[in-house]
């Protein structure tokens, strides 16, 4: 038995600590299924108001972390996601107000039928259960995760990252407040108290005590958390996104698309990272042009380059590649089919758009092409929860089941059958 | 690397065997996804007539696992599951026709928005992709899985038990002659060639290759599917089923529905295990009296036991025992509060009745108990996609994630977004 000094008790192992967060997370879980949607957004008001007052001591909190983090030599883009001050904390503030106006989600009759014997039957949406947060370096996910969480009624256990601990534990605590004030249980939305990774392995085998997994973070966070996990996540890997330029397209708009698609914000997941013009399109040397007229280095197959010295060749890996910068690979295509069969191969099934005037053309591609998120003459910069009306959003999921694309209040709940019947037995 | 000798190739690996049966099934998914409807309903019709012209072969093919089985020394009640005869076989083929008069749930627009900048967004249901199906003794399941992966339009990998590999074939060979005459991909239902266990093991671990699991069986089945499998797995392990009497209950009713709800069926998984009678429900000496003279045998606690004499003692074990079988385990509780309290700690969250006259005390019931299904006023019994109206079943799932209770075509598609505009960029 290992014994972990960061822990409170310390002849706790991980999965002893974990197993006794699990349990208590269930048992608020119970009771918040059962609280009024008024309560929860009574909470989620307290909350707000309980982190605008704790701003002083969220950013001494910080900047502990931030001093630590510099000694241990952070490069200064992590630095930045660390830093908290009081523009970014009233920010994380009305984010809760947010979540607290969004629509409440449990309570929803699905459907509904009733049987040839007279008995009713519902489908009614009901919370998860107990979800399980893993993120790293943004302090604010601690307020935002827990937030969304508790509206849909779903106990949550965060694990932040070891950097920004000291933030985290202020934030944690003025959620608490906020929460214990509107007579909900703190235990609601619980922090993992130690920094140990192994925590974190516990959590991703806590099978049965865990619902849901949400990894916040970049790459090799949730390429661990989908390799380790044995409990179900929700995560998107990559966003090896396309625009696909037919040979219908206008080209002014599909100038101003794809350079909006790539370049707006590059470090996206809903960013372009390949663009596939056809062949049978009049104007792509003028999309080249644009592209590096935006700032944007741009490799291509042979055709490409021959359309402008500027670019450079692409390799095999290139069309694999989410580039998350101002880079882009750019392939010539011959007609929709082949356009089609270079997204299956390469695509990650986040975001995929077409860019045409031919109607039939447009549809089969949004019919074809097995993606989260397809689009019709919009930019894939798109592909986010606020955009599509949903509020906050949790994250963005590139699995198949319960909840595919951006993932908001309504992808944290679950839903259980309620009959109703007079006496009805089963022949 | 280990060679199998029960591979069609002897050099392949049962990973390299399951990795290339995926990728075909892939392949036949993404033509399945984009055909029609009417093409999938004139598939599982032609395969529903291609079953009855086989009844010879498949006959013949049950009677050698028959003879296997029987020298095998299987039991009365697995060679019962085994066997196939003409009644069988037609009622099989009638299954697939039912399935092809379901409602298609492809193409269902569940939600659809205008955003302020002139988009419109559509959640569109869609196929969930490659399912993989573990299953044992009854043949059936070969045709009855099949249908129902392919009418969502998925691909299924199917592994049958190794006492049923010959009729599994037959039934195979029906459902892929049909399937190709009806123009679509045979290798939209592959049947694994092999009864080595270790292709099962390769199924689990197919992440990324494999979307669902269903496993269909005996416990220890299940069991194993769940413990090993990378892959997300619909399944219930336990039907540890509740039938609660309030102290407001009608006694007719209560009596009828606990004895049907018990010994109706006892050995389906939505049979009620455990009864429990309110300290103030007046009758509970008849209710016991009529399990008894049900044939059923039953096991109380002291206070149970005091109200019959042919009452044994349950042991801490009964609480949380599917018997499926005549036995029921019974429990007095202190009011609705005691019945919940000992429904969260025993309940395998499958399915929970209330007997209650009084409303109010039953809406609680159906609010608090935390099961996939919940009833107030009718057995346990009618725990079923059939009776729940939904046609055929592919199995009840007692998980949180995707789909919960019983589960049918739906459950097998997820949906993706899709986004269309006139050149909208984002701002």
């Amino acid at each position: 038995m290992r014994i972990e000094p960061t822990m409170n008790d310390m002849t706790q192992t991980p999965e002893m600590l974990i197993a006794a967060m699990c349990a208590r997370a269930r048992a608020a879980g119970a009771i918040l299924a059962q609280a009024s949607d008024e309560q929860k957004v009574r909470a989620l008001m307290l909350a707000a108001q309980a982190l605008r007052e704790a701003t002083p001591a969220i950013c001494a909190a910080n900047a502990r972390d931030m001093e630590n983090a510099a000694a241990n030599g952070l490069s200064p883009a992590m630095l930045d996601r660390l830093r908290l001050d009081e523009a970014r904390i009233e920010s994380t503030a009305a984010g809760v107000e947010q979540v607290a106006r969004l629509t409440n989600p449990l309570g929803e009759i699905i459907e509904e039928t009733v049987r040839p014997n007279g008995m009713t039957l519902q489908r009614v949406r009901v919370p998860l259960g107990t979800i399980g947060i893993i993120y790293e370096s943004r302090p604010n996910v601690t307020a935002d995760a827990a937030a969304l969480c508790l509206r849909a009624g779903n106990a949550a256990i965060l694990r932040g990252g070891s950097e920004a601990v000291e933030s985290n534990r202020a934030i944690h605590a003025a959620m608490a407040q906020g929460i214990g004030s509107a007579g909900l249980p703190v235990d609601a939305v619980q922090l993992v108290p130690t920094t140990d990774r192994a925590a974190v392995g516990a959590l991703l085998r806590a099978a049965g005590m865990i619902d849901l997994i949400v990894p916040r973070g970049g790459k090799s966070l949730v390429a661990r958390v989908q390799e380790e996990a044995r409990v179900p996540v929700l995560a998107h890997l990559d966003g090896i996104n396309h625009s696909y330029v037919h040979s219908s397209a206008d080209p002014d708009m599909a100038r101003a698309l794809v350079v909006n698609a790539k370049m707006r914000r590059t470090g996206i997941c809903g960013a372009t990272e390949t663009v596939l013009i056809d062949t049978g399109f009049p104007d792509a040397a003028s999309i080249v042009k644009a592209l590096i007229e935006a700032g944007c280095a741009v490799r291509g197959d042979a055709a490409v380059c021959a359309l402008d010295p500027r670019v450079s060749p692409a390799s095999d890996e290139d069309w694999d590649t989410e580039y998350l910068d101002a880079i882009v690979s750019i392939a010539m295509v011959d007609g929709l089919d082949d356009a089609l069969a270079h997204i299956a191969a390469h695509a990650s099934h986040h975001t995929d758009a077409i860019i045409a005037e031919d109607a039939p053309a447009a549809e089969r591609f949004l019919n074809a092409v097995d993606s989260a998120i397809v689009m019709w003459n919009a930019s894939t910069q798109f592909a986010d929860g606020g955009e599509f009306g949903l509020g906050a959003e949790i994250g963005i999921s590139t699995g198949r089941l319960h909840a595919r694309g951006p993932v908001a209040l309504e992808g944290l709940t679950t839903y259980k059958w309620v009959v109703r019947g007079t006496g009805q037995t089963r022949p």
